[in-house]
């Protein structure tokens, strides 16, 4: 059977900088073209990055990035890959309008341009807003081998551009794919493309984006399955990677060309000479998939280093409270950016306990980062004895007068401030707008309050694997969670028990169940009026509070749109 | 020819609060039967509030909204509106999904039902995300004519349901409405609805929402048009109001049902026998619209009025800095909830004015509305001094110190905070994060520096035509813009002028127009380059903004989505 050597370049292109992600392509392709692959394979969109939103709706950035096509087939032929079948992702623009588009670029020309069919417009996903649908499917014969192409969503839906191939007949299918990651997709994933490639009957190359953009992170996970649904590569999760896969096909002659399931099947030839036989990579280079644990603690370090160091900045700043929402933001934001770019400190004021400031200077020095401490006693006292402030209100002040100080010394040091509340918190409001909801960006935004935990005794426990430090001091993990506002305060005076807290907005927000599938999931009637009158009334801070990497099926955010202007309140219908 | 008597409950509903828009179908319709009207049409998702977002996806919203739909039809029966034909909307839920739903009520029952058949998903619209779209038309007949109905964005939709009810053959078009107001859309309205109207060769009747939602306002401006495109009945613009209209139609006696362009009619009959004669209203009630000015203030006032009242709080504060911009907030501010309920504080630091304190104390002094002063001096001396602040450090601190301040009051005694900044300064960053930018609502936020000003001296002209005292400060109008953070500063000294400045990000932010068009169109290109910098830079500011009015074509918010993390550069390829 004829040979073919496939790479997947699984890149982590930038939104919006064409000239950055184009050299991207280049560096990839020759490394492809050194590898001895005859096709390389980009993700969706990515000489634009992905997703451009609004971007798209620019004229000149489409047009930028049609340019950029021309110019990449250019000098990838330039760059000695006039041979490589490079299949790029781009955004295109035509007169019926914008386009999510793949091109296939050969011998210094665009050999093929085809668009995305299908447009998902759920979720996080807005690409009715944006992109017309193509209906035409392009199908280039390379060494006698007939490849077809897919864009990400494309293969999601069922009786969509795979079947009309399936039916008109190829040797491969490509992919180019950005999908972004939430927990368990992956399990997802691999059945799905081993069931295309079935009904293609041919092998199946998924490459993914990786990296991370605004409140989305992309993992690649980029796969190649058989015809019969075998796995035959996996790059690893969360890096950039050039996986190299050697396939082994019946060259079909397939020359069927017209409608097929109401698409169009066109078809060019580039080559039908066999490539000379040549010595396979010995084992399939099948990368093991990281665990629950490991992949969501890479979500987050990746979705972390991207936003600071795609936006230009080198350090963080944020308070270290000793408890354990910022140790755990600490531990990623170390192993984001090292210790030297990570900036921590002790705010104390008269509520604090002095196992806090311990527990936050331990914390320091596991992670060998910059610490300091600075109280903010003298500012709350201004406040409070100016303003005669009592109750809620001296309970904010020092929560706000600690987000000031953290913006001050980013004025004047430079470093970009996290901050470090929970999913749980932000869903029951239990944070104080413009105090420790100040930040730039939120790492563990969308983690539950037992999921830190739990990610919090995951990373001591690798630790201790390696023979390393446990970067999370232990008292943070096992002392009572409390805010210290005032004396003696603790979480669980305001909110019910965390577990049984993230079960029901587990339910309420993951799940949108309503009142009624609340109680007969054994829920109590009076924790959830309490809980959803609690999510419901916090819409205002959830709009203000800064974006944050996005792991679970509904994140707060573009995922999860509801108006803070709003009369419903479930359970007052029974 | 046999006589209709119809009404137009342009009514403001409340997103989610199903019972209380209920009721106010009950009140508007027995004021509609009093008025002897025989069919009363309500606007677009009357019953839910529009729009709902992400609550379409819960389906205990949508079951709540159905089941309100046959209690209504009972308590309208109940409340001798028996006889009445009463068209209102809502969310309906199928074995298909979500519909954006309209039905018709009469003799206690849902005697039609409806889906509306264009989906909207560009600007604010998101319903392609939302809805399942409609493919059927429902024709009842009433007193002999025979009435069909389409849902909103079916009539901006060429070769849409009004052709095929056109085709078929109706006497009457009713079309319930949920369009956002910005500046001059009315303008477009009419000429619209007379082309329907001649296309369906029958009268169309246009009620539209009123009201304020987040970041939306409804102005109403309901209209009734005649086949020949005669406007018949107009409703005055941002008040709930109900238009009765007399109309006299030939019955054209249509029975053709089945499929017409892809759209299947369907009819029912209700009543074949004429009205009685009866004596028309005289004169054709037809309100003027509003000027221009006119009717963005009065969008600008319904749309804070409705954010602070339905979300449930009485009065609101913000800083009176004795600049303009802050005194047109505190002006509308005092329009829509009156000087009672508006809480001025003057908070001078080290480098604030005389004429500012002054210009502040006046604004208070003509408005009637509370005011204090507190100095943020010994507040901003703690931070100097115990951080070492210097330059932009120190400037920043002085903004947020004072919405600190603010929020410590709203917190002590129950007032929604006001942010004051303009379009233009929270397009180009020219706000601090925390500090100005502090609110849960910002009432100009969108609208240019230049028409602030515009809209202060129309305000102060009106007042004089009135009679009353100027609300604004003459020297608040005419001083040089300052946020006084530093001795002498000016905005000149760090923005190009207004009026130059404004114009340019007209092109860029409304027109979403790149570098080749600004220098097109005359702009000088390092000053482009400047402006554009600052846009594109100050994204992250945006996000955390506070909701406000939109009045114009691209708001910033959910009509204009970019990402952060964005490499593009407009100018760069050139």
């Amino acid at each position: 059977m004829p040979q073919l050597r496939i790479a997947l370049a699984q890149i982590n292109s930038t939104v919006g900088d064409v000239p950055g992600n184009a050299q991207l392509h280049v560096d990839w392709a020759k490394k492809a073209a050194q590898a001895g692959a005859h096709v390389v394979v980009f993700p969706e969109m990515s000489l634009t990055g992905y997703p451009v939103e609004d971007l798209t709706l620019r004229a000149t950035f489409a047009q930028a990035s049609r340019q950029a096509v021309d110019d990449l087939a250019r000098r990838l032929a330039e760059a000695g890959c006039g041979e490589l079948l490079v299949y790029i992702g781009y955004l295109d623009l035509d007169e019926v309008g914008p386009r999510d588009a793949a091109a296939a670029l050969y011998g210094g020309e665009v050999v093929a341009r085809q668009f995305k069919h299908h447009l998902p417009n759920y979720g996080v996903f807005d690409e009715q807003r944006y992109f017309k649908a193509g209906r035409t499917l392009d199908v280039v014969r390379l060494h006698g081998l007939d490849i077809g192409m897919v864009i990400c969503e494309d293969i999601w839906q069922d009786g969509g551009p795979v079947t009309a191939l399936g039916q008109a007949g190829v040797d491969l299918v490509v992919a180019p794919n950005a999908s972004p990651y939430e927990r368990s997709k992956d399990d997802i994933r691999l059945p799905l493309v081993a069931r295309r490639a079935a009904e293609a009957n041919a092998p199946l190359v998924y490459t993914n984006l990786v990296g991370g953009q605004d409140d989305l992170v992309f993992d690649g996970d980029s796969i190649v399955v058989g015809a019969d649904g075998e796995l035959l590569g996996r790059a690893p999760q969360f890096v950039e990677h050039l996986l190299v896969v050697d396939l082994d096909l019946p060259a079909g002659g397939h020359s069927a060309e017209g409608e097929f399931e109401g698409m169009t099947v066109r078809r060019r030839v580039l080559g039908s000479e066999p490539v000379p036989a040549y010595e396979p990579i010995a084992e399939a280079p099948i990368s093991e998939p990281l665990s629950d644990e490991a992949e969501v603690w890479s979500a987050l370090v990746v979705g972390l280093r991207d936003y600071v160091q795609k936006n230009g900045a080198r350090s963080v700043i944020f308070g270290f409270s000793g408890g354990i929402d910022s140790a755990v933001s600490a531990a990623l934001a170390v192993d984001a950016l090292g210790p030297d770019c990570v900036y921590g400190v002790s705010m104390p004021s008269q509520y604090s306990s002095e196992h806090s400031k311990a527990d936050a200077a331990e914390l320091a020095r596991r992670l060998g980062c910059h610490f300091r401490t600075e109280s903010v006693a003298d500012m709350v006292r201004v406040y409070v004895d100016q303003l005669n402030l009592t109750g809620l209100a001296e309970e904010n002040i020092q929560a706000r007068t600690r987000g000031m100080l953290l913006m001050a010394l980013s004025n004047q040091e430079g470093h970009l401030v996290l901050a470090t509340g929970n999913k749980t918190e932000l869903a029951v409001g239990y944070s104080t707008i413009y105090g420790d909801a100040v930040g730039a960006f939120a790492p563990i935004k969308d983690v539950f309050k037992t999921h830190v935990w739990e990610l919090a005794r995951w990373r001591n426990a690798e630790a201790e694997k390696r023979g390393e430090m446990p970067p999370i001091p232990e008292n943070s993990i096992t002392k009572p969670p409390s805010a210290e506002l005032r004396p003696g305060q603790l979480d669980s005076d305001s909110l019910p028990d965390y577990p049984l807290l993230d079960d029901i907005l587990d339910d309420y927000v993951e799940g949108d169940r309503g009142y009624a599938d609340l109680i007969a999931a054994g829920f109590d009637a009076e924790t959830i009026d309490r809980v959803l009158r609690m999510v419901d009334h916090s819409e205002f801070k959830r709009r203000q509070y800064p974006v944050g990497t996005k792991i679970t099926f509904k994140a707060f955010g573009r995922d999860r749109r509801l108006p803070i202007t709003n009369g419903w309140r479930e359970g007052t219908q029974r």
